[in-house]
């Protein structure tokens, strides 16, 4: 396949690699610009006190009439979870698919941008044409419902973005992923492929959604005398279907329990991608007319998250639920990496309150392992492999598979953010970089913590604040109250009075010092009396707390 | 077998399952306390700023007439890393095998304590007499040479402590577990068993440490041009010692890096635990006179911690050695729970500058699975089973295990820290408690830094601090200079001048109203103006800064 002029197609990830789940990229010809996904990312550990973290989209901003919308892969929040922060600068449509759009909705209910937002619910086989872009749906399977991979008719060729993918042939909810509609993409020559590579390490294939369904049925059949709670993503549809099936099945009412999951089962249902038998769902007050046998609770909490449900539930805060030796808790989910002991904290407590605690063979991923990542490639056969969603691990794992595949090297790209790569037929290469980052959310703030303010609470946290004011007389330095040393974090001072008697003597001696030296600038002053505390609580404590010096004059 | 009368003894852990690491327990009987072991632990997430965390040993200082000695199963740090600061307050002897002592020895030559130590080595089959105890040293295996599980013989009856262990049946150094002599032991009646739980989730046996060897072998053969560089634990002498079998067989020349792992490879190779061929070891400043093909380093840094020497060459810091692209580098261990995400990192930076990084088959645990822990039982067939070293769920799947052997679920007893298990042939129970807990040491501070230095540690880090600085007329409350304020950690000031501007408004107000209404009570004027400011903060930005006012008088 030829394209028809010799322009070239540009993809740039605006976000993605250097910090994962931010997942966005613009493709851009000519005049037309088109998104795939706007997600938002978690904070590293080191970005203390952190909400969320969101792309930086100035490039975007900077081509606004070129920008012709969104499209949505599937309704994670890694792929949609920045939409309300970025459509206040960048208001263009958004494209997906029936459930995902609901997800999004709810979100924008939430910040109050239903009304100015245009959106266009796709099916799968659809196509949409955007500028010179001619976008079509594709199904997937993903451990979210209505994911879809996303064929981009260019100018310059095609490219096949797949979204974040398994390869489902026995799915629980809808069709399996459209393997004839690749192939036959395939034939038709395709220019490049951007393939999920979260799972790219792992040999094999990925089970089927369905092996958890009979896990819990098994388990189910085990437990018959006991109350059963099961954590899992609250996204996964498919999943609390399963539950259900079982809940149904042994007789059981089921109560649904954590913000997030009651409000994606509302969607799920209203939008027809659940189905629950009648009088199953109980309302979580019920609970106690119903003896623990006959009741399942699917919860959030999974992964170890502090204010989750099941979290509460283990450290005895919740207020509707109180573990009892004997229940029986499935953990139907595995730590996203940095969340391991967080989990195994709460698995912890629930044992030390003699509940029975199952996490074997009750959780599939959603994500394509190597041998489903081998079949769309060759299905595919692209011209250009770019490997995406994963860590530079899994980029390199799955840019060392597509090699064996047959494809070379120098036609594999692993994009950092802002990476500008113009392709077409002829040839490929990265020529220009553009602003990306991330942009930190604080509570209300966005963008108004930056690294010096990370900075400056990374020493607070390590060491803690020493304040020390003083008065001085205008016109003159001469002392008219203080010094005084205030310390938060530091040390408990009650117990340390000595230590803080001192620190007061070495402050008179740095500020005799600034007299007799007629030393009168404050900022100097101030940085006498900084250093000269610094060291001596250096030399005492071996610790480096932040330091404050502030002079007030009358 | 009988107790010759009617005394029980007493089992204390002094730390342990509420501090994953804080390895240490009493035995007592009549006027003789023994103490396993004394650990430290790292500090948890939420200990901001803490460096190391120890047990609080009142019991023993309580009792210190009675206390015998430290009797050491091995030289971790959560089993010696206490030892330099409980022997300030408990100066007892120690009793260890030749290694373990080696590594207490260069603890106490760091924190000065040689001279005023009394030391003991103690060989594998020899027994000590402690008061009214006996103590035989029994071989086992371990991540670490030299370790021993102990059979503490009390009047009331004997208890096997299992140490850390493994049954390595073709150990790298010296002999098997002495399965033999276990076995001899259980034939005489034993009262307890302590056994290490770590893997007690695990099923079947673990792969006795050669097979590590074997792998090294594979890669050394498939990387014959490249730099080869691993990072293992310091403490694992074994592993290093096949490393540099592996150099030695292909001619390679073996650098070590990261002073932890320089000052165990010297001590073990003086002890005669390593066997280094000549002129195989060669100095870092060396290594440029080598082709990267004839050279091996091995290092620290398997944790990702960020100072060790594998992370500071991962992030182009390492003085010495500069990563490049085709060199192979080795995790040779596996993440220990919640350094996975900061192991990752690593793996993701040296993948980014062009390493071949490899990680399967290049470990093997130090601890056994169950095959192995229903192994030892069977052997010592005791009457109660107390399992050691884990946590809750470690603890909880042991003695799920031992009750599958047949030992009764009221003889199986999981001990929280300050436990007073009473035990002898006729009965056992959990008495009482004594007062234990962890002590944060911070710097050069031991115990100065508690629940309220934490929590302010938090919330400075969380949301940082505004102080706000006046200064009041004497005898009256006239505002002679001020208020200002100051803030740090809470938001970029430059970038967000109006709100301070609001901020320092509402102060006046909140001033303005004390005046008016007579206020003089410095205490309340300074809640009125921390309130009134943390309500305006939190309705501006939905954040929660520490508010600090502070008043000086003139």
């Amino acid at each position: 396949m030829k394209n028809i002029n010799n322009s070239k197609l540009k993809i740039i990830p605006l976000g993605g690699l250097e910090q994962i789940g931010m997942n966005i990229t613009a493709f851009e010809f000519e005049d037309s610009i088109i998104v795939v996904d706007c997600g938002l990312s978690f904070p590293e550990d080191d970005m203390l006190g952190i909400d969320l973290v969101i792309p930086d989209v100035t490039y975007l901003k900077d081509n606004i009439n070129k920008v012709k919308g969104f499209v949505i892969t599937h309704g994670h929040e890694d792929h949609i979870g920045a939409l309300p922060y970025v459509l206040r600068d960048v208001n263009v449509p958004i494209y997906a698919t029936k459930l995902t759009m609901g997800i999004i909705e709810n979100k924008l209910k939430e910040h109050n941008l239903m009304r100015g937002t245009k959106r266009k619910v796709i099916k799968h086989g659809q196509s949409i044409n955007l500028g010179c872009f001619r976008i079509e749906f594709i199904k997937t399977n993903h451990s979210i419902a209505d994911a879809a991979a996303l064929a981009i008719y260019s100018p310059a060729g095609i490219v096949v973005h797949t979204g974040d993918f398994k390869v489902d042939y026995t799915p629980v909810f809808g069709d399996a992923i459209d393997l004839q509609r690749l192939g036959e993409i395939g034939k038709k020559g395709v220019l490049a492929v951007m393939c999920d590579s979260t799972n790219a390490e792992r040999k094999g294939f990925t089970m089927s959604e369905k092996t958890v369904g009979a896990t819990f049925d098994n388990i189910f059949a085990e437990h018959k005398n006991t109350r059963i709670i099961i954590a899992t993503f609250a996204s996964n549809v498919d999943r609390v279907q399963q539950i259900i099936n079982s809940a149904y099945k042994y007789g059981r009412k089921v109560v649904v329990e954590g913000r997030s999951m009651v409000s994606i089962i509302s969607i799920a249902t209203e939008l027809g991608y659940l189905n629950i038998p009648d009088k199953t769902l109980i309302d979580i007050e019920q609970l106690k007319n119903y003896p623990d046998e006959q009741t399942v609770i699917i919860t959030t909490g999974s992964q170890g998250e502090s204010m989750a449900a099941l979290s509460r539930m283990a450290a005895s805060i919740h207020k509707k639920v109180t573990i009892k030796p004997g229940d029986t808790i499935i953990f139907s989910s595995n730590p996203i990496p940095g969340n391991e002991k967080a989990v195994s904290n709460v698995i912890n407590e629930l044992i030390a309150k003699g509940a029975d605690v199952i996490f074997q063979d009750t959780h599939v991923s959603g994500h394509a392992c190597q041998e489903e990542i081998k079949l769309i490639y060759s299905l595919l056969r692209p011209k250009y492999a770019i490997p995406v969603h994963g860590e530079f691990r899994h980029l390199k794992a799955q840019a060392n598979l597509v090699q064996e595949l047959g494809i070379p090297k120098e036609n594999v790209f692993i994009m950092r953010s802002g990476d500008v790569l113009e392709l077409n037929d002829d040839s490929a290469a990265i020529t220009d970089k553009v602003q990306t980052g991330a942009i930190l959310v604080d509570g209300l703030g966005v963008g108004d913590v930056g690294n010096i303010v990370l900075r400056d609470r990374q020493r607070l946290a390590e060491d803690g604040i020493l304040i020390v004011v003083l008065t001085l007389e205008k016109y003159g330095n001469q002392v008219l109250a203080g010094p005084d040393i205030v310390s938060r974090g530091f040390v408990y001072v009650r117990e340390s009075e000595d230590l803080m008697e001192e620190a007061r003597a070495v402050i008179n001696d740095a500020l005799d010092e600034c007299i007799d030296k007629n030393i009168t600038d404050w900022g100097k002053i101030k940085n006498i009396m900084k250093d000269s505390l610094s060291d001596f609580l250096w030399k005492r404590t071996k610790r480096n707390p932040m330091i404050l010096p502030i002079i007030m004059e009358v």
